[in-house]
């Protein structure tokens, strides 16, 4: 089986390097945009070789691994491929995209969006086992033809992902929860401290705490803004519901209900009997 | 030197671990008001022996490693020690902590927050390494005899610390931002997560960036609550800048200005220059 992946960052490429270890797998070939990641993406060895548009159009498989709004565009291109040829779609939001692709190769779509990630990105973020012991989560499969998605399932499973089937406005919702919305919050801490007379005396006394909580801030812009649009409805009243918590929160201590705000702590803490 | 630490549980138990290895120290005695605690510290071997709180007194330096309030209450029941007996305290919040020093005991005195922590608690938290190349903040020590100070500094850099001296008002001011706000808002995020209708739905999909926004929550409830009472101005003032910035991408994202939410999230990243 041959594979082709659009996108050689921290996604495209660790993808590249896990699927380079498995039989199913003859030839893992590149394509990028950014010239400079194709070569970082040779000389990192996260796939075989670098290819035209083209010649991706002719592998088995087509992974897309670009930003939500670049996927989108590309479906366009890819109308007229092979009926045996699947193409995967790497992205954090489905909805959206679902809806975009044409009807002349619905079929061979598998939506995806693997719940891995770092706050790094680029090819020299890639690494072989980020997608081991993770999640993938199956959008809008029901329009997918069996053969396409049982080839997905199985390229997924063999680089170690457990697959869990979900309709895509379910996901999107979800996803907002468990990560676009903890992106905006990453960011708005960042900022809070930023803003401040003398940040660097605040970022002296920062330890373990901190630097999970602005971790995300690190993330791509630009990937990140791009994400925020797609997922605009959920993010948004994902947001509401946040600011309604920690507004409560706020009321506690304004009120000196301490006894309260234990409680509302404890409500808290049983989030990782489910986690 | 013979240690005694009032409080077994993370802080007091990994200092235990961590004094037991210096040359400095002959014996490190413990105290706890919660046998259970006195039990495990012993077995785990954080200190030498369990004794009683006026034997701890007679100790050459006496760390108090208890919630931020009942470091308040113990402070008076330490009013005779001897003029050579150094005390430390080890709580997240100083400005309150220091005004309630008695004055016969101000020269002993070492108000110190050691930067240092997991969202782990009691003593089977404790490990070895808890201290080691983190920051320990010392406020106040203007009132505190050179002797004091001296010691205090010793101990902590031979456990690995680097002592930062600075104003309490200014480290409460501080810590709240890179401590006590990001708790404030971890809390509130699983609080928003647990509130709705389907949360192991959205709980499967968590990787790593939820995990690490909502590990703070994990905390203990009692222990964050005092520390929410000590150090309420700074972090109301805090939460409401936080606030300000989260409702600004909101407002971005409401009005599709995603040129402007962009450069707002690379505001964000430059703090990865500083930490």
């Amino acid at each position: 089986m041959t594979i082709g992946i659009v996108g050689l960052g921290l996604i495209g490429g660790s993808l590249g390097l896990a699927l380079q270890n498995t039989k199913l797998v003859s030839k893992v070939l590149g394509y990028d945009h950014n010239l400079t990641n194709c070569e970082d993406a040779l000389s990192l060895n996260l796939i075989h070789e670098i290819v035209s548009f083209n010649e991706i159009k002719k592998c088995d498989i087509i992974f897309l691994a670009i930003p939500v709004g670049a996927i989108i565009n590309t479906l366009g291109s890819l109308e007229d491929i092979d009926e045996n040829t699947t193409v995967v779609d790497m992205g954090s939001t489905k909805g959206e995209i679902i809806k975009s692709v044409p009807t002349s190769i619905r079929a061979n779509f598998v939506a995806a969006h693997p719940m891995a990630g770092t706050e790094k990105f680029g090819p020299h973020a890639a690494f072989k086992t980020l997608y081991q012991n993770k999640i993938v989560v199956f959008c809008g499969t029901k329009n997918t033809a069996d053969f396409h998605k049982d080839r997905a399932t199985q390229i997924f499973s063999h680089i170690g992902m457990r697959i869990v089937f979900m309709e895509e406005n379910e996901h999107d919702k979800h996803a907002c929860f468990i990560s676009h919305l903890p992106h905006a919050i990453s960011y708005a801490l960042a900022n809070s401290v930023i803003g401040q007379e003398d940040p660097k005396s605040i970022l002296l006394l920062a330890a373990g705490g901190f630097e999970d909580m602005s971790r995300l801030a690190k993330s791509s812009p630009t990937m990140w803004t791009d994400i925020f649009k797609q997922n605009r409805e959920n993010l948004l009243t994902s947001l509401e519901l946040f600011e309604t918590e920690l507004s409560s929160c706020k009321q506690m201590i304004k009120d000196k209900k301490w006894d309260e705000l234990e409680s509302w702590m404890g409500d808290a803490t049983t989030i990782h009997k489910i986690l």
